[in-house]
């Protein structure tokens, strides 16, 4: 079986970017995930904060993405990964069809998102998002509802009130929400979002507000279960600057290590982790030759 | 006087996307540095590496990072800052033609290198480099030399010799070099770049050694002076991974707060550097509000 030197877990901007530099030091690279990138930022509809890629769709970023995989004939090997095991001098990646043999794991997987509510997934994209900083403009003049999983998720409120004509806040938590009287606090469950082809109705328990957006915002979800043994912070997977795991030779960095849940931000990270296993092999290879 | 929510030193990869993130957040933002950006990132030869923008040279990404304040109405105002002061509840930050008032700021100066070779500045983009990842490719077949500030810089000796012809190591370290057999390391001290239009030669004490490029592999330089009781690690400002540093209302990102000095890790740590200085403008407006 062929061993790659790098093994990337998770075609996302993190991966990707992982993908690309490790590529560039001219390691072999096994990239896995979905030949169609990220759901998430395909569906995205327009992203302001990518630097050298002012206002530019989510379709767009994804094709920038796949033209940068091409330039570099970088491919996807298409798979769902189901377990990382580190078994000391390299790593086995189990996928429902095939396993594989890596010496480095960057894991770049996302965050997993708790059960949907009905209704979000068919309508992310279509007035369902996760991002206030994102997509708040396209509700100038708005009605938006925000469902916060946390009290920290209150800022996020507070921004689009400056922005929507009408935010309603529904806390998932029990403190009192502290929110400026222009945002109106509903203490109810949400149920479901409502609409054809686009966010028409919020649906509570015991209600139903008219709205043209809803922003869920959830903590860091699921804690990874992917790699056995390895450490995790508030349900992300726990790394240092460097990106690097409490397990030698596995790398992880994106949305799955913690917020901000930003493009750029998981693009940089990638790039670190991508020659922060470059540098785990360099040390490997020296201490075998010392 | 003015007193902006963000003040944002330094216009390279990630001042810029600090600025435009906080900006997205409807901050004000007093963005200082240079108007013609970064001079590292405009001399570059090609950057392969920054997702999105495959294979682009330094000055269509420096062109791409100028589009993108445009769009944003970002501008810069043209100031090299000499201090800046922790006031408790401000931040003054002196110029030499003017003092600005910020509530919180973002330092993105980049790494202040050491006293320069003679003919480094003059020959920096053509045949002088800092980043074996983002320029090897330029010299395959071909002759280099690197001159590596401490051993860790080996590594990149040894990836520049999968792509060049020859390459020449030159530690200004005491420790003897671990390194394969096909580079030739020279035990003495380079004196001078020359070349009239491009690298040409290596001057050293003893001797001159005919090159196509030289790779400048500095450790971090000088600590940075800017803030008063900012603490360093390193000879780097001192960051966790939410880019706070040791005062609070000030962060730090970029090639500042240390490796791998790479464009797009700037540029993540600009968008975190951001989100964490709004995060700490919404708890200073809470506790004032409680």
């Amino acid at each position: 079986m062929q061993r790659y030197q790098i093994a990337v877990i998770g075609t996302g901007p993190a991966g990707l970017s992982a993908a690309v530099t490790a590529k560039i030091r001219n390691k072999t690279v096994l990239l896995l995930g979905r030949q169609s990138l990220s759901a998430k930022v395909q569906k995205a509809h327009a992203i302001q904060n990518y630097l050298g890629l002012p206002n530019i769709s989510g379709e767009a970023l994804r094709q920038a993405f796949q033209d940068h995989l091409d330039a570099m004939q970088l491919s996807i090997t298409e798979a769902k990964v189901s377990m990382v095991y580190a078994m000391g001098d390299y790593f086995a990646i189990q996928t429902a069809d095939e396993n594989y043999e890596a010496e480095s794991v960057i894991l770049a997987t996302g965050v997993v998102q708790g059960r949907p509510f009905p209704g979000e997934e068919a309508l992310l994209g279509r007035g369902v998002s996760y991002c206030a900083t994102c997509d708040a403009p396209l509700y100038r003049g708005k009605t938006v509802a925000v469902i916060g999983a946390s009290p920290k998720e209150e800022a996020e409120a507070e921004f689009l009130a400056e922005v929507a004509q009408q935010v309603y806040y529904l806390p998932l938590y029990a403190e009192t929400p502290q929110l400026s009287a222009t945002i109106k606090v509903i203490q109810d469950s949400p149920t479901a979002i409502l609409g054809s082809q686009k966010v028409e109705r919020l649906q509570t328990k015991s209600g139903e507000y008219p709205v043209d957006g809803v922003f869920i915002l959830r903590d860091s979800i699921a804690p990874n279960q992917l790699v056995p043994g390895l450490q995790t912070e508030e349900n992300h997977v726990a790394v240092n600057r460097r990106m690097e795991t409490s397990i030698p030779g596995c790398f992880a960095c994106g949305d799955l290590v913690g917020k901000p849940y930003q493009y750029i931000k998981s693009a940089g990270e990638g790039n670190v982790a991508a020659l922060s296993a470059v540098a785990y092999l360099d040390e490997k290879k020296r201490s075998a030759r010392a």
